[in-house]
């Protein structure tokens, strides 16, 4: 930690700062500046208490206290400096050389709706099927998504078509069920910091992705990263899907510049979702055209027969045929980006 | 709902537009107008699907989709005219004449920290006491708080003072062992959104405290709390705590402007956390000031014996001195209120 | 500066960073702690070159570089620990007990409405007539203002009524000509980076009232604030105004605390306009009230004797019966926070 | 306009409302829905008065007015569907099958700077020499750039190397100044809604880049564009540069979402900026990237022969050597992209 002293302290003041901070487990050093007396707090931020409560308790003398270590461990670069990959299922690995589409509905709605599209994406080139049974809804007079009935139609979807599956877990209380039927574990936006549901989730041993919360800051999600891999569950991507700014002409802002930095901060794969990005389907198409040529590792794209007749989200939702054009533009990028 | 159309569409465009309006369940109303023609969609969009994804769906005929309904019922001041009032325990009531303050120290840490400030408190003039038994962290590594034993530390000093308790819930599967030791259970920002845990902490039957989530909307707050009312709990308060903008000088931005806001919507009382609001103690006293000026139903306040060694967020907590002075300073204005 | 190394560099990439902190003007100084190598560079950060760039320059061994000097001097508290007051006209001093109103109508629209609306809020108490001669406006096609002519109007208006006059500076260009009749100059937020109006204003040597920025920072609030005071104009006032944040329920959000941060970090008079924070005359009062409860030294209001028919932003302004019942309201909240 | 009424309101109310829609020149068109009543208020919005204070001013009868006419015209794909190319000088054209690459250092700094890197630009590949002559600095102690001679160090730069010269216009005072040098006036983030300097700029006639603002809406960026075209200057082009948000990691968040966005609603060219917009060298690659695949017509990157010892910004520039680099990357994304 970094305390920086205000102009001109007493002594008396900067001598009980002093000794707050040993007490609090620090060694203090001093430097005195030209404009400033600065004190270097030596000891481990990570296992000592914050001295951040300094500046308020010792208004007169400190004017501020930076942290220098970073707060996360085994999500960082350091603690893995090669990209780390995430089998998902028969040979379906995330974040090796070969670029994945996770594609389907937002909600299971019927069997018909489900089969159709499943068959569509995996015809078009992607390897994994999305589709929500449980969903979050800020109103509690919208469709709820159809429960345990909907990850039974995933499953006979996957049986089917041979994709893997990623659906949303919302209740710890249905952490072991969604586990049984799910090959990806999907944390959504508005649980991205609801750590028990994290917890729950890592001790499924089941891969994880994890969303952006809609206003997390960088270091905030790879915290929450780090709670699946602090609970011994290694197999975590994030997913980017767009945070809430000032802007209303797109529900959110997707920030693909998330996708270097996460890169650069993490082993971890990352995942972009232009869907929820951009809440508008006629903008998914350049979307994806980004998030491909930044470097991103995969994509989770929201597929429906007829999105105007959707249960939840038509507005975001492509058709299956324009699905299959987006693989297609896709393609070229692809390969200009080093993937397969 | 109301759908503009694009300048010149195409008399088949508007046909294929007001039959799909028909099909999902509304009947159209066309008003030509000077510069645009517009189209009122005549039904319930609470019970009709939405019609927003006609927007990406008919991109070539359809500019804009608006909802014209409010999305919330239970909540809302046309459902209930009157201000409506939370009977906490033993003759403790909010959303009354009486203005309230919630006081006490961010985490419980220990039988003596706890009690040595639930008197203070008490003596200064507030009526309950808050303390976190389970705490919601950023990262796995920091404190997560007592547990059930803090619990019982809180009962212990409800026990010796008299004071009602508020005290997070977290877990869903904490709900019913949290609602044994509380009188009031308290939703945080970070699940302001976990609509499991609203169901399951309504539930209970206990008043709920409902924190405004980081970057939650006015709307998307209602909705959060239509989800208590709509499971049978009428116990409900509203808790604006800063959200999250551009600015750093301090963590959130206290959104005072809810006070009228809440109070014009909805019917339930409105509480005022300036502890989280501001991070930083040395602005607590203005913020409270504010609140109380606005017409706050209560407030909620950070309080501890000595903040500088506190487990957790020590820059933000008051001492039981300020604390003393602070409620001082607020008589006037309390008064001023119309409140006593 | 404070620059941070990362956990495993190579002797010879420490070495290079400290030539480079050498060569740019500091005298480096090395702290060698639990997690970190830190090192403390002295000089003096606003005379020298920052050392920012030192992170992208040499990514493997600089993890970040933090400066420790504020970067604004006179606006300060430290420069001037009293209160600064500002002189208006004819014995209207800002900044010292009295509380100011300012009132009057967006824009100048008539001499008759602008006669109307002076001698009224005269009457209820105000000492300061505002109305916009120029007006900023977002679309080319909306009313710009009587320019010239409504200036002459505000100066007869300040004739009859006594009242000192406060309008907008759009242009460099006019800077002499709206200092000829105006007694304090306001730069708007969508100026208020703009530094060559600013030092243009400075220079005409009237009280300068610089709104906040839609997204301003308070750092870079008080940075435009020296431009003023670096050009030799003692008469700053800084004025909050509503910044711009994800929520969409109003048009801003006031950011009260404001109040206690402008007056803890400088020795200028801090003013609220609640018209523009809310974009809605419905909060005008709560905002009010909140405003004076925390310590501001005036208020700046938007009153129009028939907003409906405003020629610009009538859902903002109150009419002269609202405002004269809040400049009762407003009185015993004036008198509890200590101003008369 | 639309105009909601409230669930239950009176004749009496209803008429009144009425009237004043009438009044202010717009014929109300009543609609009776399932749970609310609405008014289609038929009229040229852009010509009459904004209905919006209705809202405000008949509280207990309005609930809501909405707008729906957009309010640029000139800039809008409508007026012109097919894209618009700008004409720089010497057969440079801007927004046609050719991707550009503007490049040059922030701020002019010395002759030997600015050629070195003029001509390292121009061999690997651009087009356009970027560099500050005025600089809009956040202190008014830092480095305000060189004036008019760093205009002339432009001009000779050009002289030699037969790149175009991009600089940006700070003050209405320089616009002839400027013009004189330059063959596109940039318009700063800082000066976005500066409206009297956009008229200024566009009275030159030469071609104009506008940056986005740091919290402007996509809305209020086309409209700050329709002050260029109104003012009989159609060489507009738009930048993206990156908004303020919540994120601390980088400075801004690059909206490349901008790219389609702009694309679909306006026939102008749209350029992005990743130096600003990332604030970080190493961040610069991976945005660059992404603006080719999404459909940018060109990037404007800083570069500087040696950025850590750069007179402003130098975390952001680039050195001559990753220049070079990054234009030979984004080649195949270039042709992947249907452009030369």
């Amino acid at each position: 930690m970094i305390i920086v002293f205000k102009p001109k302290i007493s002594k008396r003041d900067e001598t009980s700062v002093l000794r707050e901070i040993r007490k609090l487990g620090y060694k203090p050093h001093i430097m005195r500046g030209v404009a400033r007396t600065v004190v270097g707090a030596i000891g481990d931020e990570l296992k000592n208490k914050s001295l951040e409560a300094l500046a308020t308790q010792f208004p007169e003398a400190v004017e501020s206290v930076m942290p220098i270590q970073k707060r996360f461990k085994l999500v960082s670069r350091q603690a893995h400096p090669a990209n780390s990959t995430v089998n998902i299922r028969g040979g379906i690995v995330l974040g090796g050389k070969k670029f994945h589409v996770m594609a389907g509905p937002c909600s299971v709605e019927s069997e018909k709706q489900l089969l159709k599209t499943a068959e569509a994406v995996k015809n078009a080139g992607a390897t994994i099927l999305r589709g929500g049974a449980f969903k979050p809804r800020t109103s509690p007079y919208e469709f709820q998504g159809p429960g345990e009935k909907g990850l039974k139609l995933l499953a006979k979807a996957r049986k089917e078509t041979g994709l893997a599956v990623i659906t949303e877990l919302l209740s710890e209380t249905h952490a072991e069920m969604v586990a049984e039927y799910a090959d990806i574990i999907q944390i959504g936006a508005r649980n991205s910091q609801n750590f028990q549901l994290l917890i729950a989730a890592a001790k499924t041993g089941k891969p994880i992705l994890l969303k952006r919360g809609l206003s997390m800051k960088i270091e905030e999600w790879l915290l929450a990263g780090e709670y699946v891999l602090a609970n011994e569950n290694p197999n975590l991507m994030f997913c980017e899907r767009g945070i809430r700014t000032f802007e209303t002409y797109t529900r959110n802002i997707l920030d693909l510049g998330a996708i270097p930095i996460i890169k650069q901060e993490s082993h971890c794969p990352i995942v972009i979702d232009p869907s929820q990005g951009a809440g508008r389907a006629d903008l998914v198409f350049a979307m994806c055209k980004g998030a491909v040529a930044m470097g991103a590792d995969a994509l989770l794209i929201e597929v429906h027969p007829n999105p105007a007749e959707a249960w939840s989200d038509g507005a975001q939702q492509v058709t299956l045929e324009q699905f299959a054009k987006l693989m297609q533009e896709l393609r070229p990028l692809i390969l200009a980006a080093g993937r397969v």
